[in-house]
């Protein structure tokens, strides 16, 4: 054993986060340790004040630290509600500024490999909310993969019966590609969705 | 502001480390979030617990937890010392198993634009030990960047009354290369230092 078992399990730590291999895991322990000790300190902390701070609002299920965030306390006049996988895919949406709504975050998407089943997200709570707060669109902003899709399809039909508007986000070709590079299935649905003009 | 304070935190901190952009500080920091709160917990100690016992080796200033690294205590009466510019640069050569001798840690290579000058590195340390404990061999295993090689040119002078062999590592193509992709210079010292069979 060349490393200190301390500066081993570091590198373990690292190594289970996504895209982190072993070889850049040890290059961030060797880079945290080669840094003053006041640092790491900073680091090791803003760790633990993040886990204990942040939560799923109670609403709509995005990072927040307050009991409601900020934007259902913001928009709570907002009469519509896009649906999507995980707290950070709601990024996209603020940052362009195209959506002024409310948010829901499911918490996953339907994997029945994985055992990720309807009851696993929150799904229930959605439809609830949906059919008592009088939303007038649901923008189902879930990734294009089959997990996403078939999860779409399934909040789709458990809202037939409400009057509801029920969008998807336009699957297509995404800006400044080349289209030599474009995959199958993007020409695919590109060109049945083709706009005419 | 969409993200909550002490995510914005955690992000600029992972932001902070080598290789790491916003956008993967940004998954790596939603991630952590993402698993129980334990987990978070165990990293964050698993930094606080590595800056706190990981320090340079007394004697050549490869990290360890102890006083002496255990490389200098059971390789006491090996006569080479291999000079690297950090300590994570013995990997290679452990890993390899092609040297069982001692290692010299510098702390960095000369670099007289961002202030690096000899007295910054461990070099007086090195001379001296080289000097007074009968080492026969001193290989410099620096970097090839112009660094690494005006850092060596300055050991090996300073060596230069002391019996000592000095030597450096072969420069040539790296196996598993396509010739093809091998730059300019890699190839100008492979030529000068073609080997006759």
């Amino acid at each position: 054993m060349i490393e200190p078992p301390s500066l081993e399990e570091l590198i373990a730590e690292f190594s289970s986060l996504p895209g982190i291999g072993n070889k850049t895991a040890r290059r961030l322990a060797y880079h945290i340790l080669s840094r003053p000790r006041e640092q790491a300190v900073r680091f090791s902390e803003s760790i633990l004040k993040a886990a204990d701070h942040v939560k799923p609002c109670s609403r709509c299920y995005v990072f927040t630290e307050d009991e409601i965030c900020s934007i259902c306390r913001d928009r709570s006049n907002a009469k519509t509600i896009c649906v999507v996988e995980k707290s950070s895919d709601i990024l996209p949406f603020e940052r362009s500024g195209v959506y002024q709504g409310l948010y829901f975050v499911l918490g996953g998407v339907l994997s029945p490999l994985d055992g990720v089943g309807p009851e696993a997200l929150h799904i229930p709570l959605l439809i609830e909310r949906v059919k008592t707060e009088g939303i007038q669109e649901v923008i189902l902003g879930l990734g294009s993969s089959p997990e996403g899709e078939s999860t779409a399809l399934l909040i789709d039909r458990l809202l037939e019966g409400a009057s509801v508007k029920r969008s998807r986000l336009a699957r297509g070709i995404p800006m400044g590609s080349d289209l030599e590079f474009v995959d199958e299935i993007t020409m695919l649905r590109a060109f049945e969705g083709r706009v005419i003009f």
